[in-house]
């Protein structure tokens, strides 16, 4: 019996995740089910796949990730249930595992509509109750990925920034604020570490260990714990000192 | 061993979930907890009893349903344990429960209040904690329900709003909000179905199949995953754009 | 097997509360992961404190508390695991265990940071995932504590607000606010009961026995379920009623 965990843009007060728990609790009884967290920015399928990156993996093999961040629910996108790296994935077809998909060498993945240990969806407004839990359900409890439908070749996969480059610069972007307000770029860091710094909005940042060497305040970058390029301010935000977000410039001088 | 599900309005942060957590680990330390929602609306009976109405099904017989929303904490209000649908509940005499007494046949309710099992709560500010946790952990214990209590025949039930009818119209009125901003109605969804559409605020709504029907940002009429008429807005917030929420009159036309 | 509680500043979209339990659930597989809160204000370790206060020795004896409220973390502060009331606790060394010091007779304390068993952090920025959560696995999976480092005799303590004192007055002040607008002082309560009341910001307040006594919207001081002096509001908050929180002071009359 496996482990279940829960990531979600349903908010918890509406009882929605309730429903899905409860499936769970009746189709795997004897799987442990874990919340990772419902408050995603509604329908915002690359911060959930920015999301998932970060624990998936911290997770031991066999545990089933289930994924429902869904604004297409009732048109014809399909439903996947996936297998990479040892762990299983039960997500909708909209880009949400791209992170998965390009950091696994190998992946197996099933179309859920082909399934008929799953009937047809009774609602068409609700397929995290209605077709993800009971899908997860059905992966807790031991039954093999191939049972759930047929391969799917081409999941559907985000697109990431890409860096632009000049012969003074390379130039990436934000592609992530955290609840602290620290900036995830897309930045290389062997690049970042050579150079000792960044630039954002027209301002010098310099390189540091860890967040607790730059003076309260103090913008600074470091490289965060996934091994990334983060800019950061000490005991404050630097999405607040910058104003800005997801998609602001971050450039590298070329040594 | 049984699963207990927890649906509060105490937030997080201050520790209270925490030490009623501790209360049914301490009490029912075999028992599988799981958290709905402690984010409802302070001391709102209505919303809890909706949210409720949503999951408290889904979940396999034996399940101890634990809800507390309480404002008459302190009050000669009763504690109240009941048995509907082969789940437990256990929660305060407000009206929390009226969805589920009225979506059963039978059910049987003591109150907590007459049980020798359950000494006087210690505390006057926090039955959460010193009546209805330790009366969670008894049952999910395998204590009997008439140990608990003596039977009770008239736990308050919560007035539902009624239709209003004129020759030309069904008025009915939005009962809920949910996380996404669809509008859930008190509407009869075949007269909804019959007439293909409603009116809200002068505005003709038409009927889709499902959120993925609708034209972005366009109000919609659909049956939500209950059944009951809805009216949402792709990838928008119907009660964003309609300006309103709980209370809001919503007329389907006599064929 | 043990249980493990968490409570963090780290909100759970970011997924870094995901990474800590996909730890956990590798390193201790069998232990059973409860959520206190993740929604902590940003770094503060008073609040933090205070939680803590109020959940931990309401779990059974041998339960793991890993607090990670951490606005340190790069610095040299030190990693702790204690054992104190027969509970363990891991949490970086800022001051956030006083209270858990303060309310036992004895603990014992030892530094992650010198123990063979705990590798160094492999990041400099997230300590939850790479130091903490490894040794709350380890205990949860029986590790005797002097195993996870060389002990330490002075972790760091808050200072608690003190009493002043005139021959009219005595002055305490609001140390916590809750979701409620509910504000603890640090009053002591035999004083209060014997005098009736309080004076805050120069509103005599009356002692009433339960929220439930006061009438809607009254200020009134109740003792709360600690046994703490407590200034609250009928169905109201008396946070807002009183424009003003933590620092606030509050006076009781000499009899």
């Amino acid at each position: 019996m496996r482990r279940v965990t829960l990531l979600t843009d349903f908010g918890t007060r509406d009882g929605f995740v309730g429903a899905l728990k409860g499936i769970l609790a009746s189709g795997a009884p004897g799987a442990t089910v874990e919340d990772v967290a419902h408050d995603l920015p509604r329908g915002d399928v690359v911060k959930a796949s920015r999301t998932l990156a970060r624990y998936w993996r911290r997770y031991p093999e066999g545990t089933v990730h289930l994924v429902v961040v869904d604004p297409g629910v009732g048109t014809d996108r399909r439903g996947l249930a996936m297998e990479a790296g040892g762990r299983f994935f039960v997500a909708p077809d909209n880009g949400v595992l791209t992170r998965v998909i390009r950091d696994t060498d190998g992946w197996r993945c099933v179309d859920l509509s082909s399934s008929e240990l799953l009937p047809p969806p009774p609602s068409r407004t609700f397929h995290g109750r209605d077709l993800f839990a009971p899908a997860a359900a059905l992966l807790a409890s031991g039954t093999p990925l191939p049972a759930l439908g047929k391969g799917v070749r081409d999941p559907i996969l985000l697109r990431e920034p890409e860096l632009r480059r000049s012969e003074a610069w390379v130039e990436g972007e934000v592609v992530e604020v955290d609840r602290f307000g620290n900036l995830a770029t897309n930045l290389p860091p062997e690049l970042v570490q050579r150079v000792g710094g960044v630039e954002v909005e027209g301002i010098s940042v310099g390189l540091r260990g860890s967040y607790g060497e730059g003076r309260p305040g103090e913008l600074m970058v470091v490289l965060d714990s996934e091994g990334r390029v983060e800019v950061a301010a000490r005991n404050g935000s630097a999405a607040e000192d910058l104003g800005g977000g997801v998609g602001l410039r971050v450039r590298v001088r070329n040594a």
